[in-house]
């Protein structure tokens, strides 16, 4: 057997004595109790699906970027985003959707010109600090489910790009877009965004819909010909939905004692693959649990 | 136009008086002379071409895993993976090839138990430093066109767990793999897996071919049917083609003027787009430049 990271069965075999085994991450979400896990709001989930089949789940943050979430609640409950695609798609960085180059009139409850919200006060909120440096601000945690950077002396805090990461696109400054055309990360981490673009929140189901898309040849990953086009059959916000249909998920709570034991061992893998903890972890390493409501 | 990150030409043309461009990353890369390229030896690419079209190249790196490189050039050279497929693809992780449970025998000049090559020694390597603090080493920064972790004081570097770096599948310790299965990140930076299995090099071209194949449904993201397997028509040295038929690619040497400028950048974007320059940046976010020699 030459496969990668197949595992946790033989090692409780070895020796005659009972091995007792080392938990990996997966192992503390497998086990989290009941009480470790918090609800997203129905309002707070955006349903995207897509023409071809596939559905990609977004939960929004509107306790970051209320006057974008709100733009975008209301172009979704409009149907401003008829006929909207997926338009770009850039390798390691983005891919993003809306109505591109559309003049389409902004509905009514959009505001045209939101304020930047790039970051947030701190004040309110209640964090987990991640425990390793951050290149990207003076601190980085989690709070409240999702992960950001924050200064305690200047006293803003900020979300964090990372895989699956939901922002808003923008032209140049002083414009900070209006909600109407978004982008999802489908690679590494581009931290350097981080307060320079309003993140709205993050994808938590069907993010491999969006990343295994062709990327696109013109420069920045845009498609070429419309024909590449992806269509998306429709934008809704969950609560919006008949409640049979309703999608309905919940995250780890990073204020419990199950995330700290999850994060303490994203930072120090000792299960039987590993031979060398790190004892650090980035922000973006850290994926904080999300599951289908059980 | 309400498309994220089109810029550029616009910012040239505010108001009377010629605007002076800040300079972004891209910049950089397109205006270095030819003295901060260096060339990849042809004995050091190794050229997977799919079946059904499309390319990867691969950049090994001898100089951090000799024996896992050796034997990597003697499987391509003994035809041991005719045959070889594309079994595993992880959503946010890796894609996977080889021969995946076969029992074929090592060809000759394949060492069947080799070291374990997660470190080499810091002595003989040039580094540039990062600048920013690293959560999974000492220090981090780059050497001879590689992304590198290290210790100063225990004299051992590694490379890190990138996306698009190529490492080593095994099995559990002490296995360390042999080279018959490679996999490919295709997400976040794992990097807390550096010093935990052997890496050997980079995809440097078509690593899109592998980021964007379905995901694999079984655990770790193995396809379910062997039908899924995506086939490899061949994997060979680029010493071994014809000369008129290599592929020949050159890399931003990371020692050059050049590099440290566009490491400065990285870390400080202040072209038009940016607003807040990040004044740091993680090591997998300063993707070493890599062009097909012009």
């Amino acid at each position: 057997m030459r496969s990668l990271l197949l595992l946790t069965a033989a090692a409780l075999l070895i020796g005659a004595a009972p091995v007792k085994k080392l938990l990996a991450p997966n192992d503390i979400v497998a086990q989290a109790p009941a009480s470790a896990w918090k609800a997203i709001p129905a309002d707070d989930l955006m349903v995207i699906d897509l023409k071809n089949g596939g559905r990609v789940v977004v939960q929004l943050a509107p306790g970051y970027a209320p006057v974008h979430v709100g733009n975008i609640k209301a172009l979704a409950r409009t149907g401003y985003w008829n006929g909207a695609t997926v338009y770009r798609v850039q390798d390691d960085y983005v891919a993003q959707w809306g109505l591109n180059d559309s003049d389409k009139p902004w509905p009514a409850g959009v505001v045209a010109k939101p304020p930047a919200e790039y970051v947030r006060p701190l004040k309110g909120l209640k964090i987990t600090p991640l425990g390793s440096p951050d290149p990207y601000a003076p601190a980085a945690g989690f709070a409240d489910g999702w992960p950001v950077a924050y200064s305690a002396k200047e006293g803003w805090a900020n979300l964090a790009h990372c895989y699956a990461s939901v922002g808003v696109g923008r032209d140049l400054t002083p414009d900070t877009g209006t909600g109407g055309e978004l982008y999802a990360v489908i690679g590494h981490g581009p931290r350097q965004l981080d307060r320079n673009i309003t993140l709205v929140g993050r994808v938590v189901d069907g993010i491999d819909r969006l990343s295994t898309l062709p990327r696109g040849t013109e420069a920045l990953g845009f498609y070429k010909d419309k024909a590449q086009y992806v269509p998306i059959a429709s934008i809704r916000i969950a609560s919006d939905m008949p409640a049979g249909e309703r999608p309905s998920y919940e995250y780890m709570d990073t204020d419990s004692a199950t995330f700290a034991q999850y994060l303490h061992l994203r930072a120090n893998r000792h299960d039987d693959f590993y031979i060398r903890p790190a004892g650090g972890v980035d922000l973006c390493n850290v994926q904080v649990p999300v599951r289908k409501t059980p």
